[in-house]
C-alpha cells in the first residue's frame, strides 16, 4: 500500500494544536485553538483603535493528524498515547499470539502479505481474575487517566475563560459508575483519544464507514476515516461487509484517533459465505475476541431482538430495516430457536470486559418509516434491551443502548422516556431519527431535525446520516455533508441543554459577524473551507458590509452606525 | 427580453396535473398526481402477482408551468385566473391610469420601453366605501372563491382517501374571521392561485429572491421565481435593492402563480438614493400605492418598532440585523421623531384595505446570534406588533406577524407563546430560526431544524434560509436546496401536528421502498432529480437488493423473505 503520508494531513485555518495537563495522571489533552483578528474601530478623526478578540478553544477530534510536530506514517499508526496508562495498572498482560482460531488463520495467510499493516503489536487482555473496564475503576472509586482525560476535555472552553465547571474528573467517575455515560476505550485500541458519551456531557456523534461487496479498498476507507475525524466526527463504525474485512480494520484501527465501533454479525456472516442459516455461536464468539484484539471499543449487538418479537413485526410497513436484526430474525426462524446473541449474552460480557470493549445493544426492529415508528416490535426489544443492560453491568461491561430511526416529531419524546426508563439510564445512541419519509437525497437534514431533538431530550450520541441513505454508499463530500449536519445538530442541542461554555463559540462567531471580521467568522465556522468558498463565489466585498445586502442597505453597518452615534 | 418558453416549464416524473373543481363556486383546483407502479410478487413456481398501487395526490406549487395544456409565454403572463372571480364581486373598479405618481413617472419614461412588461393591465381598487377584504368577506360569513380553493387544496390526500376532514370551506372562512389565516390575494394579483397560512393548514414555506446592487437582471428573477414554484415555494419575496425594481417585479409578477411579499421601505429607500434622512411617508405612501397596483400580495412593514425599543438594543451582540428594522431605527435617531410607519399605521392600513394586501408586520428587532434571542427589545417590538394588529383588524386588513431569527432551541417555544399571547393569535411567520451560529454555510439545516419545531408549535409559514445566508446571495442550487430544507421542515411539522393527510406520501413512499419500486420512491420524493442522480452515482442495482448493503445483506429483502415465510 503506498504510504500516504501527504494527504492524511489535517489543517484549520488559523489554528493551533495545543495541549493540557493534566492534574491527577500525567497525560496532556488534545485541543484546537483558532486564533482571532483584533477588532478595529475607526473614529471620527481617522484614528484606528485595536481591541483584542480572545483565541477560542474548541472540541478537536482530529488527533495527531493536525499536529505538525507528529510525524504521520499510517505505514506506522499513529502514537499510542494510552498503552503506557493500561500497563501502568498491572491488570492486564500481552499475549503471545493472537487468540482467534480466524485471526491466526490470517495472519498465517502469505497471500494477504500484500494488504497486511506492517506493524505488528500483539493483543492484550486482562489477567486472569482481573477486572478492567472503566465502569469497574469508576465504581472502585478509581479516576483513570481516560476520566480525567475527558473531564478536561469536556471542559475546554469553560477552562480558557477561567470558569467552574460542574465536569470534575470524579464528576465522570460517578456517571461513569452510575452507567450513565462511557469511555469506550479497548486496551488494544491505545491511539484513541478518551471520549465520554453520556447525556451530562457533550453530544456526540458517530460516522459510519466501510467497503460493501459494491464498493471500496483500504486506502479510500483510512482517508474516509480522517476526513471524518477532521469534521468532527467523534467515532467511527466501521460497517465493511466487503473483502478483507479484518485487514481493512486492522488499518483503519492503527490510524484512527477515535473510537471505532463495529457490528460483528456482518463479518461472521461474511465468514459462512451469507449463509444465515450456517451462522453459530462458535463462529461469533471468535469474531468476537478476533476483533477485540484488533483494537474496536465497541461492539453492536443485536442481543435484544427475541423470536416473539418477530411476530410483532408482520403488521408493519416496512419489516425489519436494520441488517443485523433481519439477518437474527431470519437465523431463529431457520432454526426455530431463541436468538443466540441473547441466550450467549452473559457469554459476550465475559469476552468484551477483558478487553474493556463496551457493547452497544442494537435495535434490531428499530422502525424504517414514519408508519411503524414506536411500535410494539420496536418497545417489546426495548425493555428486552434493559434486561441485558442489568447483565453486562454485573460484569462491569460499559453499555450504550441503540435507538431509531424514523420516528415523527410528536413521538420523539416518548422514545427517550422509555429509553431512559426501560434501560435504567444506559446512555441512548439514536440513528437520527428521520423525521419524515419524503427525502431521500436529504435525510441528512431529514434526520439532523429530529437528532437536535432528542440529544436535546438526553441522547448522548447521534449516529450521522449522509445525503446517500437509502439511495447508496456515501463519497467523500456526503461524509463531510453528513458530519456537519449532526455536528450542528449536537451543537444545537449543547446549546439547548446549557452545557457550560458551548455557546462561547457562538458568541465569537457573531461577535466577528458584527466586527466585519469575516476570515475570524469562517474560521470559526464548522467548515471553514466552505463559507470562505461560498464568501467567494459571491461578490467579494472585503469591506465594511454584508454580502447579503450590499453596500447601499448593510443592516449590521447601519446598526453598528446607531451605536456608535448613540455613544457620542 | 428574450421569450424564455422553453426553460420556463416544471415537470414532474410520473405525475399529471388535474383539476378538482369546486362545489360552491365554480373553480377548479390544481393538484398533482403522482402515479405509481403495482407491486409485484413472485411465488415459488415463479408466478408473478400485480398489485395496484393508488396514485398519491399531492398539493402543487408550480402552477401552470406544469401543465403541458397552458401555453406559456412569460411575455404575455400566466392566466389570470382570479380576475372573474374579483370582478363578480362588484366592490371593485378599474381605475383608468396608475394612481402612484413614481408608477406613472416610469411608465412614461420611453428609456424603460427595452425593459418593459409587454402587456398592460390597469390597476383595480375596491369601489369607494365598499371593503373588499377576505377577512371582511369571512366575517360577513361570505364562503369566496378562494377560501373554497383553499379548503379543497389543503385537503387533497384526504379527499383522494375518500376521508372526511375538517378542513371545510366553512372552517377556512371562521379561521380567517378571527384572525388565525389569512389568504394573501391581492386583487392585482389575480394570476396566484388562493393559499392559506394559518396554524390550522399545512406548514408553509417562503422563498425570497431579489437583485441587490451586486446582482442580477429581470430574466434570471424570473427564472428564479419559477423555480421556487417548481420546487415547492408556497409565497415568494422579492427583495430587490438594485436597478429597475419596478420593472422586474411586474415581470414577476404577472408570471406568479404564488402570493408574492415584499419589504416597501427597500424601494422607498432606493429612490431617495440611500439617504435614510430623506426617507418620508409621502414617498412611503406612494411606493405601498404603487406596488399595491402592481400586484403585491402581503408586505412586510416594520411598524411596531419605536424610539423607545431601539435603547434596548445597546447591549445586544449583533444589533439590528432586519434591514428594515436598522433603516427604521437609523431614520428614528436622524429625525428624533416616532417611527413614521408606526404613526401613519392606521393610514397603511386604509391603502392596503382597498386592494387586500396583507400586513406582515416585521420584526425589526428579530436577534441575529443566539446570544441576543428572546431578549427585551425583541418582546417589547412583539407587544407593539400586538397593538398594530387590532389596528389592521379594525379595518379588516389581514395580518401575520413576522419572527425570529437567531434562537437556540430551548428559547423557541417561548416564542411561540409570546406571540400568540401578544398578537392575539394571528399567524405567525418565522425565519428559520437558527438553532446556532456556527454553521455559516449550512444555515439551510441550522434553520430547517429550529423552523421544524417552531412550525410543530403553531408558525403557519416559515421563511427559507439557503446555505448562502450570512455569506452571499444565493445561486439556483442554493434556492432548491433551501426550499428543500423547508419543505422537510415543514412537512415534519406537518406530521408531528397529525395534520389529516399529511402521512400518505410517507407511507406511499415507503412502501415503494419496501418494494423495492425504486422509481416509485424517487417519483414521491420532495426531490426526484436529486434522488434519482444520487442513486445512479453509486452502484445500480435495478434489483431486489438495497444499495446501502449490497445484495448479500439487505435487511429489506431479509425481512421480506422472513414475512413471506411466515405466511406460509
Amino acid at each position: 500500500m503506498a504510504n500516504k503520508k501527504n494527504t492524511m494531513r489535517i489543517t484549520y485555518p488559523s489554528s493551533e494544536k495545543i495541549y493540557i495537563p493534566g492534574e491527577i495522571n500525567k497525560i496532556k489533552v488534545a485541543m484546537r485553538k483558532i486564533k482571532l483578528l483584533d477588532t478595529v474601530t475607526i473614529d471620527e478623526q481617522g484614528e484606528k483603535t485595536f481591541k483584542k478578540n480572545n483565541p477560542v478553544i474548541v472540541y478537536d477530534t482530529s488527533g495527531p493528524f493536525s499536529d505538525p510536530k507528529i510525524n504521520i506514517d499510517i505505514n506506522a499508526g499513529i502514537p499510542r498515547i494510552r498503552e503506557e496508562w493500561c500497563s501502568k495498572r498491572k491488570d492486564i498482560e500481552q499475549l503471545s499470539q493472537l487468540s482467534s482460531e480466524y485471526g491466526r488463520s490470517r495472519l498465517e495467510d502469505k497471500n494477504l502479505d500484500a494488504i497486511r499493516f506492517p506493524e505488528r503489536h500483539l493483543p492484550y487482555r486482562a489477567k486472569e481474575g482481573k477486572t478492567i473496564t472503566q465502569m469497574y475503576y469508576a465504581k472502585r472509586r478509581i479516576i483513570t487517566p481516560e476520566m480525567e482525560y475527558v473531564a478536561i476535555r469536556e471542559n475546554q472552553q469553560i477552562e480558557a475563560l477561567g470558569l467552574k465547571s460542574y465536569i470534575t474528573p470524579d464528576f465522570v467517575r460517578k456517571e461513569i459508575a452510575a452507567g450513565r455515560a462511557i469511555i469506550p476505550s479497548n486496551i488494544n485500541h491505545p491511539e484513541a483519544e478518551p471520549m465520554i458519551i453520556g447525556k451530562k456531557f457533550l453530544v456526540k456523534i458517530n460516522t459510519n464507514i466501510g467497503n460493501s461487496a459494491l464498493s471500496s479498498g483500504i486506502s479510500e476507507e483510512i482517508e474516509k476515516a480522517v476526513w471524518s475525524c477532521k469534521w468532527g466526527g467523534d467515532t467511527l463504525m466501521d460497517l465493511s461487509t466487503g473483502d478483507n474485512i479484518h485487514e481493512t480494520r486492522e488499518w483503519i484501527i492503527r490510524n484512527c484517533p477515535v473510537p471505532m465501533g463495529t457490528v460483528p454479525i456482518y463479518q461472521a456472516l461474511e465468514k459462512v459465505d451469507g449463509d444465515v442459516e450456517a451462522l453459530s455461536w462458535e463462529i461469533y464468539r471468535d469474531t468476537l475476541i478476533e476483533q477485540a484484539e484488533q483494537g474496536v471499543d465497541y461492539f453492536t449487538i443485536h442481543a435484544g431482538l427475541l423470536k416473539k418479537h418477530v411476530d410483532l413485526t408482520a403488521t408493519r410497513l416496512s419489516g425489519i430495516v436494520s441488517r443485523g436484526g433481519s439477518i437474527m430474525a431470519k437465523w431463529m426462524q431457520l432454526h426455530n430457536e431463541e436468538n443466540f446473541l441473547y441466550t450467549h449474552f452473559s457469554d459476550i460480557c465475559d469476552i468484551l470486559a477483558q478487553y474493556d470493549v463496551a457493547v452497544s445493544i442494537g435495535d434490531g426492529l428499530r422502525p424504517g418509516s414514519i408508519y411503524d415508528a414506536n411500535d410494539a416490535a420496536q418497545f417489546a426489544e426495548l425493555h428486552t434491551m434493559g434486561e441485558l443492560t442489568n447483565i453486562a453491568w454485573e460484569k462491569f461491561v460499559q453499555v450504550i443502548i441503540e435507538g431509531p430511526g424514523h420516528v415523527p416529531m410528536n413521538k420523539i419524546h416518548e422514545n427517550m422516556k422509555e429509553q431512559q426508563y426501560a434501560c435504567h439510564g444506559a446512555p441512548f445512541y439514536t440513528l437520527g431519527p428521520l423525521t419524515t419519509d419524503i427525502a431521500p437525497g436529504y435525510d441528512h437534514i431529514t434526520s439532523a431535525i429530529g437528532a437536535a431533538q432528542i440529544a436535546w431530550q438526553g441522547t448522548a450520541m447521534i449516529c450521522y446520516v449522509t445525503p446517500k441513505e437509502h439511495l447508496g454508499l456515501p463519497n467523500k463530500e456526503d461524509v463531510r455533508n453528513g458530519v456537519v449536519a449532526y455536528k450542528i445538530a449536537a451543537h444545537a442541542a449543547d446549546l439547548a441543554k446549557g452545557h457550560p461554555g458551548a455557546q462561547v463559540r457562538d458568541n465569537a462567531l457573531s461577535k466577528a459577524r458584527f466586527d466585519f471580521r469575516w476570515k475570524d467568522q469562517f474560521n470559526l465556522s464548522l467548515d471553514p473551507e466552505r463559507a470562505l468558498q461560498y464568501y467567494k463565489e459571491s461578490a467579494v466585498t472585503d469591506g465594511e458590509y454584508c454580502t447579503m445586502c450590499g453596500p447601499n442597505f448593510c443592516a449590521m453597518r447601519l446598526s453598528k452606525d446607531l451605536h456608535k452615534e448613540c455613544k457620542d
